[in-house]
């Protein structure tokens, strides 16, 4: 069998830490594409760029094989680059991230790490985002190769529902004292946000944006449940965000 | 009853045609604060701004009574600041557009009007996005008018399901042509994209996104066919992207 092409993208910008690993991980599997954005695009949700013109420059990467691509654009420009400018086609599997920080629960509305996942399930592309529990720029990826090498592997063999793909989200833990993978539901989290205030040199007001996660849902099925208790989460998601069930309800108005 | 307190946002800047109209029909029915991104937004998707500090200031809004104010940051980050910064509680109800542009079918996740719409949803916030089927800076917005308030009425007296909004498209017709409004589901449409590569005057190569929307759907209970039969459509729209489907032959994996 010919080696399965495999598209990596990220947010956290192609020279991150998380994105290393996963080329790494890939490299095992298949033939690595990179396209990713030349500087962090975290928190940019599913956003496109279509006001402006994107750039797109060839890298060298220092994993032998493997052709790179930065551009100025967000993690949902890059998997169209990607689509229609270099691969010129679908990869087989498309897999974003290792995302610093976490993006279980309500997250994966915010996050252009799971977006371009989300992309690439609109494309009917087999899709994964993978993401560790740990913010920091020098976060230790180690714990996730044999997880990333695990699920990947389980997609390229068994393939995905439909424009479905995978939110994986890895505790911060040393290899041994992961329990296991769990498949779960998003929890129904959220942010509780303040800002904080600030004054420029000349007086003018501006603002950070500061949140803390919260999280009501005490159900033992929910991604939080098995990020808190040492599990890997794996919640399959998809984009139809219609509310069926208030529908009935909506249909029962005067309009 | 005192008034309701109205919070509106938009994509389109607070300067765009779209928004006016909106205040105008909100002024009716309460109080209105406005918080509305200081340029054009359109395609930011759910992206919040964590790198970068947000500014915000006073607009004078040439409607009377109407306190407004423009942000440097995305519809999701000016529904924060106006919770946050602005009324330090939550508003009755929040409304978002009126876009010059369809917001319907797989648009929903693409759009910075919709994310707004969610945002609000999130905080449990009864909310409305609203979007009119013509691009154009000058599109007519006067059939929009009864609809807008007839919407905004129904939601302000029987409210929404808990974390829900409603997701409204009104399509490019005189008033009396619109045949009613429909409460559908999400078509399955997708964007075919393309890009226009060009040169600059350096020779570098640099990219326009285009595309083109394409619907396989033919149900008759999508947004897509209300609004190719002369309707408005009304999609109830959650946030929970789990594809509860997809987890049974999940939990049949190899992990």
């Amino acid at each position: 069998m010919e080696k399965p092409t495999i598209l990596v993208v990220n947010d956290d910008g192609i020279f991150a830490k998380g994105i290393k690993t996963l080329i790494e991980v890939m490299v095992e599997l298949g033939n690595v594409i990179v396209v990713a954005p030349d500087s962090p695009q975290s928190g940019m949700g599913h956003a496109v760029t279509i006001h402006h013109p994107l750039r797109m420059r060839k890298e060298h990467f220092p994993v032998p094989g493997v052709e790179a691509y930065s551009t100025s654009g967000t993690p949902v420009d890059c998997v169209k680059l990607a689509i229609h400018e270099v691969l010129k086609g679908k990869p087989d599997l498309l897999v974003s991230g290792i995302n610093h920080g976490a993006n279980h629960s309500i997250n994966v509305i915010y996050s252009g790490t799971m977006s371009a996942a989300v992309e690439g399930a609109v494309e009917n592309i087999p899709s994964i985002g993978f993401s560790l529990l740990d913010h920091s720029a020098d976060a230790d990826f180690e714990a996730c190769r044999s997880i990333v090498k695990k699920v990947a592997s389980n997609v390229l063999k068994n393939g995905i529902a439909k424009h479905t793909c995978l939110n994986v989200n890895i505790p911060k833990l040393p290899e041994e004292e992961i329990k296991g993978i769990k498949i779960c539901r998003q929890a129904a989290g959220y942010w509780s946000e303040a800002f904080e205030r600030r004054q420029d040199p000349s007086g003018g007001d501006y603002f950070w944006m500061r949140g803390k996660f919260e999280n009501p849902d005490k159900g033992e099925d929910t991604d939080q449940w098995a990020l808190d208790n040492g599990y890997v989460s794996i919640v399959p998601v998809q984009h139809d965000l219609t509310a069926h069930h208030a529908m009935s309800e909506l249909n029962q108005w005067d309009l």
